[in-house]
């Protein structure tokens, strides 16, 4: 007999075994922070700058004949892990031209953004390894340097000097500098020149999550790496995700041969997970095929997103100087942020609503996504609405 | 000035930085466990059993044009997170009839199925939580217990005496049992009876992955939880892979309302990851009404499962005696593994080759799909190719 350590009146029925998620509900209603899902029908007569679809690319033929071309060829999945039957001669491609246009020697395709954030941090770190990662950086990065078996110092946002510092005083063999390249809430860019002179002054290898960079920086939109000459380096990988600028699902490791080599044997997220659709690496494919041949669509994006703030900071508001296509602009608190949201979405204009806890500085704000397929008119019609917010004072 | 606790001339040049990447690969040659990735062409001679393409459907007009029209109606992708702007509303339509089907109050699409598993464990416990893990489970599951912040208590393989006692002998205020319902590697199902009464016991909740049991066990396929007379139930969870019978992408959450609340409002990869894509979302929707439309599908997929066991049998080989559509035969050791399957293939026939350290019983052996659409002529076919290999003594 194995005597209970949980008193035999503490023993959950099985219709109480979930209550405490109720009460944790409750929990955040009262401090208002409950979150709901919307659904959206096909034809909606909103004009999205919510989305991350920075070229405007989602729904070019372009894209989704290529999506469509790949499913009826290739199928409705990739049916397996990578390693096994998960690899298309279609993904292949895929990996070849990413690698190529972002001018590193070799890619690998993850079935998501997150998923090659994960392999990255978990396959190139050990337990000798001390991981120096930005305290605003993605969520899954964080969580990639959770499972990973390394020490992780949090280091002030943006600030090169206590990354230079931090590795110098540590005690690990090996290092690892990661960061945002573009901080997706903000959109304001990471000072890529200073993280990589830190990280080669004391051998540290960098990671560059290159999410919100990747198709709006550097020429042609070869990302922000490429931008600040870091692309093909020997000690620099990147992470790219196929959701965003691409119009698609799916995620990126750009780095050294022998790094995609290091992921393609070890990293758990590559080997234990089924290989992205073809359908996603087909749309992946159109869209960054339509990049190459037209350039300027990356060129566009960052007009649209210097228009956008300029005009907004020009109507009175408090709108971010944009690094890359997101302007992010201020609300005096969480309560205006969403009663701004809410009256936008009301006026016809969707945009996205940032507050605590999902701000790492606590800050309230819109997010504006600056689509380089906006026109004119269609940047003053946001103009508009968001100017007619009332000016609520702090 | 910053003393460094690295010796001087330790510190790395950039082209030094990821030397001991090399050094590994060497120790992983020299272990022969060296993985390449050897991609396909679209039209492949070969009989493949080594995909999770479980119903054969990948192919499939119903789920080939479903997706392709998903793509030209919602675009190549779902352009944000699913709380922004990534639900469409046929996300909304695969969540309800993925629920019904299986028998569950509500459901919540994930990327994947690796991002639903993360998610379920991670959002389901807290650090007053005791985890209760299978030896022998699936890698995401394993880290989702990782990410999460509770203990974890890994128990032996199938097992529910010793479940019980983990869970009766703990401190913790929750528990959550967690098992794959059919193991991937060898396709043995877990003992669910056994399982959720030593849940219930001692107030647990059961968490079952049922990845390789849904569209193949249960009345027409609707899983292995379902089988067992667990779907919707208040205390049980369950998650599926699109990626395998459904032919597709993506994963989802199965369970009560309030735990698919729960996630939708915390799990950090169903919030910070963009929503699967719309082809993926219509492909698994066109998969799902055939498999509703024609339930003797997944009677087939088990019955070519037996057939094939049976005649492997015959022939002389250690097949195992599925439970579900996975055949596995025991192979002499991982050098005779990896050569049988070698052979297989040069005869026409992909088959999976596992050994250690992928077999957690140290078991090397093949790994055959019983696929639902084999005709007859080609189950003798995979039986001769096999049949074929030298029978080495151990
Ligand atoms: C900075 C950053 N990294 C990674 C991701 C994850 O990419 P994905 O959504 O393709 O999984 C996101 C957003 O989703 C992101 O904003
Ligand atoms: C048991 C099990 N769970 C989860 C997964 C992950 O699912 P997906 O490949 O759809 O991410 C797999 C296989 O890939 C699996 O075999």
């Amino acid at each position: 007999m194995v005597t209970s350590s949980v008193p035999e009146q503490q023993v959950l029925t099985p219709a109480a075994v979930f209550d405490w998620l109720d009460e944790a509900a409750e929990l955040r209603a009262r401090a208002g922070l409950t979150r709901t899902l919307r659904s959206r029908p096909a034809e909606d007569p909103v004009l999205d700058l919510a989305n991350n679809d920075y070229l405007g690319l989602v729904h070019h033929p372009a894209v989704t004949r290529a999506a469509a071309d790949a499913v009826m060829r290739w199928g409705g999945g990739s049916t397996g892990s990578r390693l096994v039957t998960g690899t298309t001669e279609l993904h292949t491609e895929l990996e070849r031209e990413l690698a190529e246009f972002c001018g590193f020697e070799a890619a690998l395709v993850f079935s998501s953004g997150y998923a090659a954030n994960l392999a990255a941090l978990t396959a190139l770190t050990d337990p000798d390894t001390l991981i120096v990662s930005d305290a605003y950086n993605h969520a899954s990065l964080i969580d990639g340097c959770r499972l990973s078996r390394s020490d992780v110092h949090r280091a002030p946002h943006s600030d090169p000097a206590a990354v230079a510092e931090a590795l110098a005083t540590r005690t690990h063999r090996r290092a690892l500098v990661v960061s945002d390249t573009v901080f997706s809430v903000d959109g304001n860019a990471a000072p890529l020149a200073g993280l990589a002179s830190a990280a080669r002054a004391h051998g540290a290898a960098l990671l560059l999550d290159d999410a919100h960079g990747f198709g709006v920086l550097g020429p042609g939109g070869t990302g922000a790496p490429a931008a600040a000459g870091l692309s093909g380096q020997p000690d620099v990988v990147a992470t790219v995700t196929l959701s965003k600028s691409l119009g698609s699902q799916g995620g990126a490791v750009l780095g050294p041969r022998r790094v995609i080599r290091h992921l393609t044997e070890t990293a758990r997220t590559f080997i234990f997970d089924t290989g992205l659709a073809p359908a996603a690496v087909g749309a992946a494919l159109g869209a960054l095929r339509l990049l190459r041949a037209e350039p300027q669509r990356a060129d566009r994006a960052r007009e649209v997103a210097r228009t956008l703030a300029d005009r907004l900071t020009a109507a009175g508001l408090r709108a971010s100087t944009p690094d890359a296509a997101v302007v992010s602009v201020r609300a005096p608190g969480p309560e205006a942020a969403v009663q701004w949201a809410a009256d936008c979405r009301t006026a016809g204009l969707a945009v996205g609503c940032f507050r605590p806890p999902s701000v790492p500085d606590g800050i309230s704000r819109l997010r504006l996504t600056a689509r380089g397929d906006l026109t004119d008119d269609q940047i003053s019609q946001a103009v508009e609405i968001v100017r007619a917010m009332e000016p609520v004072e702090e």
